[in-house]
């Protein structure tokens, strides 16, 4: 399901295309947050003219609401949605596990604690997790085979196993039971696949093991051997970039003996400089909530390295700005001209509109440098092209 | 600037086109409220995509955030926001009114106290009213020379002159001297739009007097006569259907006769019902909050007369609908195949995505009934068209 193109002579990046159910993705590409079933403020239709061949959806959550029975009397995610192309689904591990690690997600990601914090683990067992619901405090549970069976219901193109997410602060010793535990639900969700799951969806394992080198070479062993069609990078990565690429590194770095046709996804990453060293580290996807959080927070991506490649159209300096977002970006909303001072107004005025034109702006930001460092591996010149970009160049 | 084409042989019905600053606007047509400078969750392109060709701006909203001088630095409205195309603005006297009156706006439009009421007015005299702003507190000023100096600023392609919108429950005697100073406030008006207005920006009298057939046919004498390029018709229209159409019907006969080549523009209303008997009437433009107000609470129109055009999407019966809001309709919503079940789950996750799909599919349907009516109305069969759409059929 996976065809390498093009490997870049001097990282270890690479182009392919993933041939799968509902269409090809040509890699390495970032995928959009569809969480609840829609990328926010955005139709499927706006998706797809951004460039995007996939999107991510979100078992804890559909599993809550719609729910499974409804989703398979839909037919699946994509029919519900109205996206023809193929969706990535992850396992709900990393949410489930927030409920109770608290402040995993945050410190993972950055981000401060969002609306699952309303729910509660009620017990982790062997078998899964019991939790509380968060929409109306039902009582649910998620288990390796229960997250293949709503991901199964999903009938997404890749499905991905669960898994313990666990926190930086975890001591090596639960970091190496949880990874031992999240190796056991691997063989559980293949097993139930192969037994229930639809064949033509694609499984990837994920190697988890923290910030120790020892347990992510063990853990991308296992899942490399396990017979999974792809391979995920989750848990933590680290307390900063730097730790965060040596993680990577390792991980790769093994995959490349271990596993060097697998496709390999790395989660939750998508800051505009993680993306370039990720794709030269030889990630294949990405996904991350960043592009459209931030654009729902007036935030929008530029060509700035030296400002983390962002700036903020809430400040009042932009009050006046007739400059576009950023010159010669090909997105709608800069296409269409928008200044950066009627997008501050919107921003104050609480109108919905603004929402929407970062969001296409950001993704559109994105789309582009995927895009970009994709022409760049197939033109030998990726190292040239990711230090102009490092460097807040076009490339 | 209005050029009427076909008059419909067995009601006061006309269609036309509005020859104005930007472009041009077949009428009847409906006028999507832009009223902070956005239609709210879409872009201007999706508003031309759907087929309108004029929005409506809001001077007392746009007054106060983002102001005269950025208005003016911005070089207008139009360019602010990015529509290229004609613009209505109307003179904010309806929301600053609405201050004092307190619920005026709920008593005419039949809806609850917004925003606007966090504000209040100081004081109204001969020259203005005073008021504090809703947005910072401060003291702000409207009159009939500030709105038409704003309006100037907004660079609309019609300006509508100020007005007090008196409430139903006025007396016959204040609604008179509201009337009479409503009057004076026109000349205002229309003398400074002479020494100091964009010359191509047309401007729009109003005709109030309530529910006052005496009053009401004395101000469309007045504003007939007034030299103004347009008439619109506001303030109360009583206190349901039977006497608005009673009081518009008073309106548009007088205006018939003394004034019958002036485009009409009927302030607020927009129902479907109500848009039908309005082009009967021989309305030439509508405005509203309706389509884009429901749709972002989740409820669609229908062609479904008997529950008022709507149905409301929270409604737990639709959960499991696979059905789409409304068979072979060629809004962009209906067209991508969404369902009823998709729209519920969206709007009950409160995902934006839902507002922006069911606001495309509210103002597509009034775009559809408005071109129905002026091909109706072309074809010389207006009569059987209005009765079949009345009684929910196609026409």
């Amino acid at each position: 399901m996976f065809e390498i193109r093009t490997r870049c002579p001097d990282s270890r990046a690479r182009t392919g295309v993933l041939q799968l159910a509902h269409g090809r993705v040509q890699t390495p590409a970032f995928v959009p947050l569809a969480t609840r079933g829609a990328v926010k403020t955005l139709e499927p239709r706006d998706v797809a003219e951004l460039g995007y061949e996939i999107v991510l959806g979100n078992t804890f959550h559909l599993l809550l609401s719609p729910g499974l029975e409804l989703m398979q009397r839909f037919g699946g995610l994509g029919r519900f949605m109205g996206w023809p192309a193929p969706i990535i689904t992850d396992s709900g591990g990393f949410q489930v596990f927030s409920l109770g690690h608290g402040s995993v997600a945050d410190e993972i990601k950055g981000r401060g604690r969002g609306r699952e914090s309303d729910g509660a683990i009620l017990a982790i067992s062997e078998d899964g997790v019991r939790f509380r619901s968060y929409l109306d405090g039902s009582e649910q549970f998620l288990g390796p085979e229960t997250s293949m069976q709503m991901q199964a219901a999903l009938g997404s193109d890749i499905a991905l196993v669960l898994d313990e997410c666990t926190p930086f602060h975890a001591t090596r010793e639960y970091t190496a039971r949880s990874t031992a535990r999240t190796h056991r639900w691997l063989e559980r969700c293949l097993r139930w696949h192969a037994g229930h799951g639809p064949a033509e969806q694609a499984v990837y394992g994920i190697v988890q093991g923290g910030v120790d080198p020892e347990l992510r070479l063990e853990s991308a062993e296992v899942v490399s051997a396990s017979g999974c069609s792809g391979i995920a990078i989750g848990g933590s990565l680290g307390q900063d970039k730097q730790q965060m690429r040596e993680v990577v590194g390792w991980c790769t770095e093994a995959l490349g003996r271990l596993a060097p046709d697998h496709p390999r996804h790395l989660l939750g990453i998508g800051e505009v400089d993680d993306l370039i060293t990720g794709v030269q580290l030889g990630i294949d996807t990405f996904d991350c909530a960043m592009p459209t959080r931030l654009a729902r927070h007036g935030v929008a991506l530029i060509a700035d390295p030296g400002h983390r490649w962002r700036v903020d159209l809430m400040k009042a300096r932009w009050r006046d700005s007739q400059a576009p977002i950023l010159d010669g970006c090909p997105c709608p909303t800069c296409v269409a001209g928008h200044s950066r001072g009627y997008l501050h107004y919107l921003f104050r005025a609480g109108e919905p509109t603004g929402q929407r034109l970062l969001t296409l702006h950001n993704l559109g930001f994105i789309a582009r440098l995927m895009a970009d460092l994709r022409a760049a591996i197939d033109a030998g010149r990726l190292g040239r092209v990711a230090a102009a970009l490092t460097a807040g160049q076009a490339p």
